[in-house]
């Protein structure tokens, strides 16, 4: 206390101390909402520190696998493709994505009632347009927006505004194998007089008009892809849920008749329940926008609200990047996090003779202006050698994936999340190498 | 300054406005975010007291019309049942029904795996048990709740859940007219091999299954409901969204197989698509389920933990009423509203010749506790007299409604929303005396 200087006396330290103590109550009340994130933080950037020790420039077999936890008792499901893995990049963000939505709004049915679309906030679709500008991987100009509470509802209804309702026969929905697990079951749950699955792409030989949905980057197996039938009376509908730089270069900007994206797979926010459909002609988007009346009549607004902030910060985070200071962006993050658990995933496959994996070019990627890898959001695996059914086999080993089968091919390939959470994910990876070791 | 104690010196004084400082500026930081509400609310607050000038307690007929803006030139849309009204509480309301989502929730597709609707939100289950046992307007012990983007995804869900789907003949769908306008397109839109629109369920005498949806009271009309088929492979949906204190006195807790609800006609968030199902047998909750899943997968997290809000909030203005001091429950304040409206309805429509409406006994609410009135949230209005067509000739004059040919019934009915905003509502007040006089 001696060598404090002679104006500062004990009165005046307890007043500074009052004066700190005020801020930092205050400063308590205003981090109170966030403690929340500030201690999920803590662990999850324990988690990132763990899983870059984990991750080997080469191999990963051996390396820190007594470090984890679960050893080989935990069931490990990785069916579905819930895209977990993006929670860490959010709480990372803090408060940029928090939405406050009083409880007077969205009270109406209607957003905009002289629009096409009457449930589409404008605020969504002005950032959809601003996103697809800024990522340059859809043309915007002269499409008419419809959102749907996901893609899947986006699906049946371009499935329903492109089948003729005055048809004697249902109109043939095809998709070239492995196909979308889904599609098969989302075209024939209803029994649908207006539409109906007919399989595989490649074989199909029926004459008349037909609805070919192409996936690209593919679900399952993440090849890049274009129609298959090429005749005269087909009508595409592009599933472009995965057409993102985290996923696969960006090397055009998509120019289809009916495309599809959707929040989950771009953002990884799929609890918001929100897709979107770029549509070229005018009485296709007003019969799909029918469509969602009479199933739904409309959209949640507040996802849409929220959706329209997610994607802002996305496009922020981008344009961001490029001036001095600025933060990785969205997708430069996420392209990592995907190279790095495809590397994790090679390395546990390459380390054994069970499995293998399908290989991709890589491409010049117009977003990210470098050459850039295809890392998809499934691991298409396959079995090798004498084991026949690839998802029994790793279901024995507590590993729960979806068999080739559901996708229309061979029972010797199962698909894979990759976007589950970082724990889940490295458990896997461990598995893996002990089932092979 | 010389009043100040000698112990005080400028430089304390100096250190406490610094203090001050320090708070008001983390302060700022703070409000910061929710200052926009706080605008908007000065804004609500004088349209409320606007509007409250403007509702007399006994007639309205010629009182302030003048200052009612409008006159004969605007359109008055009350086709939609769009709940706009029930927005004025929720402003008073304030920051109550407020919710803030930070950008890393929702991002599974899952709410709770180990439930039969792994989609359905703990919080939003929970609140709605709540508030039907603070209502008294159903049983909810030994029931699923299946949750649904709106009823309309519910009601789509439950033709899919009772259906047969080996049956070789899609199941009869009725309903006793006058019906719900769009059970007829929503049966049939997809042309579906599992059930089909069979018309008025008075006239309906075919043999076998059939699924009778009862809509209690009743969209259009108002008029409580029974099922009228009764015979024994009848399947009933009860349709129960109008089932609230406000519309009806609640006599008993409804006890049946499957029955709807849904926010838009209960609290009025139309814009949030959240609807729910009370479920006996758990096989048919297992199918509505899977019908959601294969329809949307699943439902907007983000309108499920704000309708959870908005229950609460509901609930606790019932519970907080019978306190000291408390304010008056949303069901109460919905009460006057509709009292209010009905009443200056019946005196437009008594001022002339031209109209008529339907006429209903009162009864004993078990929640109001207290003799309460039947005053449906649409008028079932019908033009007297020559005029054959009753849509038309209020679209002469500039009010949109929905022809009774709608519902089955005659275009000498119009249906019209009686849960507008305020304005729009006293215009067409003005207008129904106007025509009439």
């Amino acid at each position: 206390m001696a060598k404090l200087p002679a104006m500062l006396s004990l009165r005046h330290l307890l007043m500074l101390s009052l004066a700190v103590n005020v801020s930092l109550i205050l400063r308590m009340v205003y981090e109170g909402e966030r403690e929340g994130t500030n201690k999920n933080m803590e662990g999850y950037n324990r988690i990132i520190q763990k899983s870059r020790l984990v991750i080997p420039s080469t191999s990963f077999a051996n390396s820190t696998r007594k470090d984890r936890s679960g050893g080989m008792d935990n069931v490990i499901n990785l069916d579905q493709g819930d895209p977990t893995m993006y929670g860490r990049f959010w709480r990372q963000m803090g408060d940029r994505t928090t939405i406050i939505i009083p409880g007077w709004q969205s009270i109406s049915y209607f957003s905009d009632p002289t629009s096409i679309c009457w449930f589409l906030e404008p605020e969504f679709a002005k950032e959809v347009v601003r996103l697809h500008n800024v990522v340059g991987n859809a043309v915007t100009e002269g499409r008419h927006i419809v959102v749907g509470t996901g893609s899947s509802q986006l699906i049946l209804a371009a499935l329903y505004a492109l089948s003729n309702h005055d048809a004697p026969q249902p109109i043939s929905v095809v998709s070239a194998i492995p196909y979308y697990s889904s599609y098969p079951s989302m075209a024939d749950y209803q029994k649908s007089g207006l539409y109906k699955w007919a399989g595989d792409a490649y074989t199909f030989d029926k004459d008349g008009p037909y609805i070919e949905m192409v996936t690209s980057p593919n679900n399952p197996d993440g090849h890049t892809r274009q129609s298959v039938v090429n005749r005269n009376q087909g009508l595409l509908v592009h599933d472009l849920a995965y057409y993102w730089p985290q996923y696969t270069p960006i090397s055009f900007a998509s120019d289809y008749d009916l495309t599809l994206f959707t929040v989950s797979k771009s953002t990884g926010h799929a609890g918001m329940r929100i897709g979107w459909a770029l549509v070229k002609d005018r009485e296709i988007a007003k019969k799909m926008t029918k469509f969602i009346e009479l199933n739904t009549i409309g959209v949640s607004k507040d996802s849409q609200l929220r959706a329209a902030k997610v994607l802002k910060t996305v496009s922020d985070s981008c344009e961001e990047e490029n001036s001095q200071g600025g933060q990785e962006s969205f997708f430069k993050y996420s392209y990592k996090m995907m190279e790095q658990r495809w590397k994790l995933l090679r390395a546990a496959v390459d380390s054994g003779d069970l499995f293998s994996l399908p290989e991709f070019s890589s491409g010049f990627c117009n977003f990210l202006n470098q050459e850039s890898k295809t890392q998809p959001a499934f691991a298409w695996l396959k079995c090798e050698g004498d084991i026949e059914d690839c998802e029994s086999f790793l279901r024995g080993h507590k590993i729960l994936t979806r068999s080739g089968k559901q996708f229309g091919a061979s029972p010797k390939y199962v698909r894979i999340s990759m976007l589950d959470t970082d724990d889940n994910f490295m458990q896997f990876i461990d598995r893996l190498s002990i089932i092979q070791n």
